[in-house]
């Protein structure tokens, strides 16, 4: 294999022929590829895009270079979900115990923070004593005893996407969907999965704003997902401001333990109905939607999924006590309330600049090796179009020292605007992405 | 300086602000930046382009990261010539001494052959003893003293541009006008030149085999050069077919002699004094292009020029015999004449095919590591337009074993086509370019 020839070849806008792909990413796993060549080839990717057979193959090798979850001969139905990331994200803990409560398997393989937007591990390993490190015969114990296991991707999972996103990371190479929903794909295709439901995001704090390049994210990955035997669905979700009212790890564990309870904003508990429903869907686990909706729904109201969550947390390592006294989640030594410095309507909450702000206190990384506060964070209770007046509380900043809390207001203070021409938000849900179409949900 | 969104800049098409370039330079120097983000943002830039800023900033840089030649004071015009590189030319070396009988100072410092085309160093290494590796103060002193030297970029020359080269060389980041044009202008800037003429080729043996690529390079690199306050001249000139009838190192040192014994092919004495009349014009030693062409021819005439060679010769180690007895290089221990296979016009004298049949019969390279074999190579004496006969003498192969010779008819019957349409060649010497503009020279 000439690396080189290769390379132009993609340069020139050209498409690798049958087992190229196949054999560069054997040859990059054993690193006769060096990481000089890779970069220059991704950055060709991110030039001239992957056909839909490379794509595949790609996805493909970087899957079979490493293990897999495997459920062979085991009739529970596992499904799982993905988001492409956002700000106050959070469905994940919830929907991980309620689709267990279910009669579903979730083998839940999730990332970390990185940028504005927040990981699912960095939440959970804000419980005390949480592992999110299991082995994958553990992870599969687990998830046949409890329905459920939340875990980090490990070694043995798709190393060659591990190391290529780390390299996409500092090259430039990270905006390309192709190389997106291959990396994503990869990990998802190795939990041993009948269904898939996937979170685009779109809106000013998605990874991919534009909703057109979120809907070609959701196709290109329904595709790989339903040429691989996983029936996979996607709903676009708004992410032009925060999810819910916590943006912060500990602060989103507690607002999933009163979600969990009952008592979580509306706007996190619809977007986190309507994923649930398309996961009971797509499993197989029920047909009507208006019923999926109610039995997701009841395992809240039973208390069902509340107590699920606090066995995971146990089986985990983690002190369950929690679901019933949240202040033993790590708690942040300030706070402050940041009120309203002018009346009028709120024009905007931007997600960004809250995620950012999350970052400036100690809570998220700009670089994978760093650790996070899991203290620290935002308790955003206003909305974009919401009416405010002068001196109303408008959001609580958790931070560390008299700085942190600074940091946080200034963050506030750009992000949310009042006043001036008011943008039209996204819906909540706005599209639903099938093997069949696209599917506008809102008008 | 944060990498990786310099890099992202330049992906999504942006110019990199002032200061940038140099900065990216001075770190790469002392391998701040890694290979591996570096061949990233050499593919954005094979994909982007860059400002005249930027290139302007580039080569500055490159020029600055190492040591050059230095002529303050002196009043002898220094003036050099740049190929972008062909089969069978072999220009510079009839110009170094022409140019250096004219009155003029030729510090030439070339390169070597690489894939299809010559190198001029390889050329001369065939001359048994010849050193072309000088010091920087060897060169000026020879300079100064013979009013020319041969020599290879050293390491003290633009060292970030030869670790550039190299790395765009296995990561098919080279066809970019930018790159090319910053790599040659910071090597020859570094000469300490007040004049440069580029023989920039087109053809389908050419580098850029599209004329307009070749007119744009010309541009670019006139832009360079005069910025810098060395006129700059470029002729844009034929490789649709070989220069000369020699391709292949000793044969053509073997061809040059002849040259300047008053013996040349008419076709490179066309070429070569065309250039050598753009040159002695550029350095100011004449002002008339017709009396140019005399004192330029009068060298030849007069032996003074194959006088000047061969002091060359012998101040750089070098067999000065070899002038009166071309026996003395290096002889292939085989030749068979190539004849017509049938009768016809000839309608192709391939240039690639036959720089490509040099390499398999050892005479080049692929890598810049390897070896090569002086005494290999064709004369070749068809060109496009000629009628031949079934069974007439066209080429002559020199091999050192069967292998060679096979392979080397084998070449010479893919490059040489008799018969068919005919395509239109391109003229010898077809535009001049200065930085007032692109002229038309033949129609």
């Amino acid at each position: 294999m000439v690396i080189p020839s290769l390379i132009e070849c993609k340069r020139d806008g050209a498409e690798l022929p049958p087992g190229t792909w196949a054999a560069i990413v054997r040859a990059y796993a054993v690193e006769e590829i060096p990481d000089y060549q890779m970069s220059a080839l991704l950055m060709a990717v991110v030039w001239r895009g992957l056909s839909n057979a490379e794509l595949t193959e790609l996805t493909a090798a970087m899957l079979a270079s490493g293990d897999r979850l495997r459920f062979e001969g085991w009739e529970v139905p596992r499904v799982d979900k993905h988001s492409t990331g956002g700000v106050g994200d959070k469905t994940s803990l919830l929907l991980a115990p309620m689709l267990a409560c279910c009669g579903a398997a979730v083998p839940m393989m999730s990332g970390r923070g990185l940028g504005h937007t927040g990981g699912t591990l960095d939440k959970l390993e804000s419980i005390p004593g949480f592992s999110t490190q299991l082995t994958l015969p553990d992870a599969m114990a687990q998830v046949r005893r409890l329905g459920c296991a939340l875990f980090g991707q490990t070694q043995d999972i798709a190393p060659v996407d591990r190391r290529l996103y780390a390299l996409r990371d500092v090259t430039g190479t990270v905006p390309s969907v192709p190389l997106i929903a291959a990396s994503i794909m990869s990990k998802k295709l190795a939990e041993g999965l009948n269904a898939l439901v996937l979170d685009v995001k779109a809106g000013s704090g998605a990874f991919l704003p534009d909703e057109a390049d979120a809907i070609d994210l959701a196709r290109t990955m329904i595709d790989l997902g339903e040429a691989s035997g996983v029936r996979t669905v996607a709903l676009v979700t708004a992410m032009d401001r925060p999810l819910g009212n916590a943006c912060g790890n500990a602060l989103e564990v507690e607002e999933c333990i009163l979600a969990l309870s009952g008592e979580g904003p509306s706007d996190l508990m619809e977007v986190t109905l309507a994923l649930g429903v398309e996961m009971l869907k797509a499993a197989g686990l029920e047909r009507d939607g208006g019923v999926a909706r109610r039995r997701l729904q009841d395992t809240i109201t039973n208390g069902a999924a509340l107590r699920k969550f606090a066995k995971i947390i146990e089986a985990q390592g983690g002190n369950p006590a929690i679901v019933e006294d949240p202040a033993a989640l790590p708690q942040a030594a300030h706070s402050a309330v940041y009120t309203a410095p002018s009346a009028g309507k709120v024009a905007a909450v931007h997600p960004k600049a809250i995620g950012l702000g999350v970052n400036a206190m100690g809570g998220g990384r700009t670089r994978v090796e760093e650790r996070v506060d899991p203290s620290v964070g935002f308790v955003v209770t206003v909305r974009p179009g919401d009416d405010v007046e002068a001196g109303q509380p408008l959001a609580t900043v958790y931070a560390q020292d008299e700085a942190g809390l600074q940091a946080g207001e200034a963050a506030l203070s750009e992000a949310i605007v009042i006043g001036g021409s008011l943008p039209v938000s996204r819906p909540l849900v706005s599209h639903r992405v099938t093997v069949d179409g696209v599917e506008e949900l809102s008008s």
